[in-house]
């Protein structure tokens, strides 16, 4: 039925995509889509919304959203943000169900045109390298954060997504843990003391949290900061693999495959071939 | 000849203060003084600056400051931000020496002008409870970061504060892991086996980053939370104890009493009483 989605690791995702067909999945990160560029047609709590060039989407915390296979696809600005980036007052954004989820920035008289200039600067200062871009792009993420308040919503949760939500703050922990410490060997016992868990329940409530074990996990964060270390061309596979936790070169490229598809040469090759 | 502050474990500190005599004093956080009213000689590397309304001292990250004897005072805007706000790329600003430390953003040509529109807004949002005027103000304070490259500076740090920062890097690790486990009983051992330090060198480096003790900074850092939570005025001295992780209550009034001179009960009263 859905994709669980990796995201509680990084701090905020802001990216240029071409969105194709994506099975239904959801996660405690406030999404929005903004339309540059194309055509998709868009699922969201079950209804469908068609995004076109100007458009934006803005999907809820733990809110279950698609799009349907057989579609051309659109190049789409995507911004997400949850407790990594906006930290424990991130609740009250993810209490509220936006009752018109999309929206025409553009439009001067909608309740989302003071959005436009902040998405504007977005695409503006997105990827650029420097501490002043890096510091910039929070900046307007903080103040689209603060901005989402105003669109039209009403607090009245869904118990499924209330309920998500709650095991989702339960394992903020566990994100963090790991986040700090996925260098070393991380045992899960380790992990499950660390926020006060028993083994057995600790597993329960990371799968109902993530949709995923807690090792896939920590292999997906992992591998995803190696996929980010290869990329910068630096350094040999040993050292990416001790630098994430993975010291045997091996294991490193196994798990790499497993997550990845390729193995950790195949994807630096490919990386550097599209430069 | 320096007081030490404790800023590591905070985020950033913005505060509107009534400041006097201070003496002589370093840290890695980068500070503004906006001057909102009165009259202030401050001292930055040796040098004095007078503090008049309007004027913006900036102080460089690890660069000496003091506020001189017999002064009547001034009303100042306090923005504090360092690694822990602002992240890895802090280390870019850190490496600035400050030419021009004294500004007039109020006047059109200063180079400080473009600050000018963020500290009004400072002024405006600062200490406002709630997720937007928080967020609103960690978006004020990231444009304020990528302003101030802009400020006339220099590359050729001195010697003393290059080392400084140097140390002050190192101990990052060390207060983020305060951060995150304060809430239990955290023995010297394992922060500094978390780090991959031995016990005294792990002293050695914290004393030189900090000018204190392992244990007094975490004493402060504990306190400094145990005052956020008797301010917000919930829960009993145990309950707050214990979420600081000092559980045993004569324990936590009496290194209560070591770190803000007075016992939590009276701390408590007079912050109810000046309501």
């Amino acid at each position: 039925m859905y994709q669980p989605m990796l995201l509680g690791h990084e701090q905020s995702v802001t990216a240029l995509i071409d969105q194709k067909a994506f099975p239904s999945h959801w996660h405690s990160e406030i999404e929005l889509l903004y339309c540059l560029s194309g055509e998709l047609q868009a699922v969201v709590s079950g209804v469908s919304y068609p995004l076109t060039p100007g458009s934006l989407l803005v999907i809820g915390s733990a809110e279950e959203h698609s799009f349907p296979e057989g579609q051309k696809g659109a190049r789409l600005l995507l911004v997400e943000m949850g407790f990594s980036f906006l930290g424990s007052e991130f609740s009250a954004l993810a209490a509220l169900r936006f009752t018109e989820p999309l929206l025409s920035p553009c439009q001067p008289d909608s309740p989302a045109a003071p959005l436009l200039p902040l998405l504007e600067d977005l695409l503006e200062w997105h990827g650029k390298p420097g501490p002043q871009a890096i510091w910039t792009c929070k900046s307007i993420l903080f103040s689209l954060a603060s901005e989402l308040f105003q669109l039209p919503h009403d607090i009245d949760l869904p118990k499924i997504r209330k309920k998500r939500l709650e095991t989702q703050l339960r394992c903020q922990a566990v994100f963090e843990y790991i986040r700090m410490h996925y260098r070393r060997s991380l045992p899960l016992e380790e992990v499950a003391n660390a926020i006060g868990y028993e083994k057995s329940n600790f597993c329960k409530l990371f799968k109902r949290a993530t949709q995923t074990s807690f090792h896939k996990y920590l292999n997906a964060y992992r591998i995803g900061i190696a996929c980010r270390l290869l990329e910068s061309g630096e350094g040999s596979m040993k050292s990416i693999g001790e630098q994430v936790g993975i010291p045997e070169p091996k294991s490193f490229s196994r798990i790499f495959r497993q997550v990845m598809g390729v193995t950790p040469t195949e994807y630096r090759e490919r990386m550097t071939r599209y430069e």
